[in-house]
């Protein structure tokens, strides 16, 4: 079984991760917060108090303490999965440096079914959209500040690079004016304490396909970052992603 | 079995409706239509030329067809169901005169589906409004040119209406901008062949409701115009509907 | 705001409850539960000990607690909101005594979806039958061993005692075989982390209508059980139930 | 613009064909049927009574007419595109044998879509079935007699055959029994006259994944079988179907 070593372990991820870890065929040996919290394995200060021996760090902190995680798993000789987002362009270069020497897991969305999604959408939407008109519907909860969802703009973006012609997001459609086939209609509803949903429609002659992908909780990026884990055990110096775990 | 006098024969819907009749239990005794056709029953090309005994005369034909329609069945002593859109006010008025002599159905959409969901959007929204948001999903074909569909402001039409409250209909969102509970999103959806579908959906703490509708084929405003040649079967003169035939 | 006293304060429920108490105006002022627990407000190991004033005692605790809470709401003159599921019939009817002399209300089903779909196919079944064909669909998690789900049957219930007509539970198909008029379908899909959906489909001729609820999580049922703590505030003696509180 | 020469011009698909060809870029230049019919291009009772000059054979009729159609084809050195299913053993060798000196296009389910989505489980069924759940919802009129659909087992072959586990079909649930992680849910729904619903869901772990068809009316066939038209003009001899146009 894979040892993990749990930075941000004091959080909500934090909780979510441990009471799934078991059922993934994971070992928490230990987690990293300032905040104290209980789990089943001790919780330290810092990464150096750590004395647990583990085979990958897991990473769900913040993009400010990417430098002492580096600095860490490259004296430790250890791989390390980077589900924290927002990091400068700077540091995204610190990563790719660093990869060069020991194994490093990131990406932007833990979900594996997106991921799945998106690599479905680039392999088939020119073969798609010659006969089918292409619209996405997303689902969020009423609190939901930014719409489109960053999602649904990474599968629009997934479509639109896989397409040579030109198209166009249409926001929703209000009075008289016919659809264009150039048209990728992108519809964000909002409601109640809807976790995400996303859906890709296409609408050809006579028949519909979608390609439809419901969150139901924050257990799905749980979930992928475990498999990351796994994947990354015995892994030598590099940079992986979703997108190598899933199809090599 | 109900005999009926089908006024619009040759149409498409004509033939849609001679198609499902015997499996509705109505008998299409003979038609009417200024373009001839080949039916199973004799198509005259004017009312005064039919021969056949007949208990009600259903028009699928035109606004300006009217006036000789409401003659016919006053002489005739017979009713109607009158399927036809679009007349005007005068024309309105003249059906309601008409209809104290002569029992007559008249409704602008024929869907028994979506006559239900208005009714029960009308019965529970205001139960619901408190703890759910509300958004509209609609989806036709590629070639619809007015958003939202006509169907769509029906059904925006019986919530709003309900609701003390005021509400504002949002079409489609793009930017950083938090629903208000006052919003009912309405998003309309374009592709390929849809041929209708409408889907109101109450996102509340925790759960969602959905109540959908979706057209299949011309077949749904034919089986409800059959339904309503048989509820008019043996009434007296008075003005009739879709809401009088399915609740009483 | 209505003051709450929570007893089961420290199972998972007690949590969640916590967490939504104050977005649903409701203020718990203290728990009660064998099993300590950090909560905002002073967690009790028995019902007497509890010093606060409160208006509603709500109950997610479990069915052999019943007696000492009817004494203690009778002794104390207050109201309770029963969550727990599985008493006896010994104890439901010390239960409907109890709310002789104080006001009580108990539900099986805290899901307020759940309760106004029911109610829809009580109001809407009889109408519908005629013509269209009724079919369930409910999905669930991987774990749960009972097919089909307690609320589905809850559901077809609903159904079947609204109809006068002998109708019969299908358990899925296969081979050559028509359906029959009088079938219910009712299919139990398993799979994943599904929480919790419902799907009652009346198929027409042309038309479908579809009428869903979807579980997100366990919110749902503390949102209505804060709902019943807010009706119950200042109600007399009495048995109150959820179609009493929606539908008055 | 591709000269069609339709055999089995009079029937209904010949019908929507008609109506279908010139939106899709196709001439219908002639027919061919034992039974009349008024289409817009001369209809002949037998195939060497053609006039009209043509690129490529498109058959609509049955299979007791498959050898008059190849002794034609290779006498005129056209290629065709043969729609017609239930073909004996026998038959297909012939149709093998034939392709050798002459183009022919044969497929057993001419919907773009269903081809697509076939190709899609054949892809990545292997990478999801770790970590997801399988099961199948398939819907249909209520007239249907077979359960499940045949496209319904088109699907469940293609997920069969590409995962190396053995797999087994479980045509609905009832009573206490938890799912088997090697179980295929198999759940069809018969009612109304819906016309083809298949829906593939892949439930994990906080998320679901959902590839769904939907045909919507005849059209969907003829839109294929209109599109294997263009894609066989100019093509030499060979045996061609789905896969080779969608996939090259």
């Amino acid at each position: 079984m894979v040892k993990v070593l749990l930075n941000g372990a004091s959080g909500k991820m934090g909780g979510v991760l441990s009471g799934l870890a078991a059922a993934k065929g994971v070992q928490i040996v230990a987690g990293v917060d300032a905040k104290k919290s209980t789990r089943e394995y001790p919780v330290y200060p810092s990464l150096w108090d750590v004395k647990e021996d583990f085979d990958v760090l897991l990473d769900f902190s913040r993009a400010d303490s990417l430098y002492p995680i580096l600095d860490f798993i490259k004296a430790k000789d250890k791989g390390a999965v980077l589900c924290t987002t927002g990091y400068t362009k700077e540091q995204v270069e610190r990563i790719n440096e660093a990869s060069k020497v020991t194994p490093i897991f990131r990406s932007g969305n833990m979900s594996l079914g997106i991921n799945i999604l998106t690599r479905i959408l680039k392999d088939y939407t020119k073969i798609l959209y010659e006969n089918y008109d292409i619209e996405i519907v997303e689902k969020h909860h009423n609190e939901k500040i930014d719409a489109p969802s960053g999602t649904a703009l990474m599968l629009s973006d997934a479509i639109q690079q896989t397409l040579d012609a030109e198209t166009n997001l249409v926001f929703g459609r209000e009075g008289m004016k016919k659809r264009e086939k150039t048209d990728i209609g992108m519809h964000s509803i909002r409601g109640g304490s809807i976790v995400g949903d996303h859906e890709v429609i296409f609408a050809g002659t006579g028949e519909v396909i979608e390609l439809t992908h419901k969150a139901i909780s924050r257990d799905v990026f749980a979930a992928g970052a475990l498999e990351a884990t796994k994947y990354m055990t015995g892994k030598g110096p590099g940079l992986y992603n979703m997108d190598s775990m899933l199809f090599g």
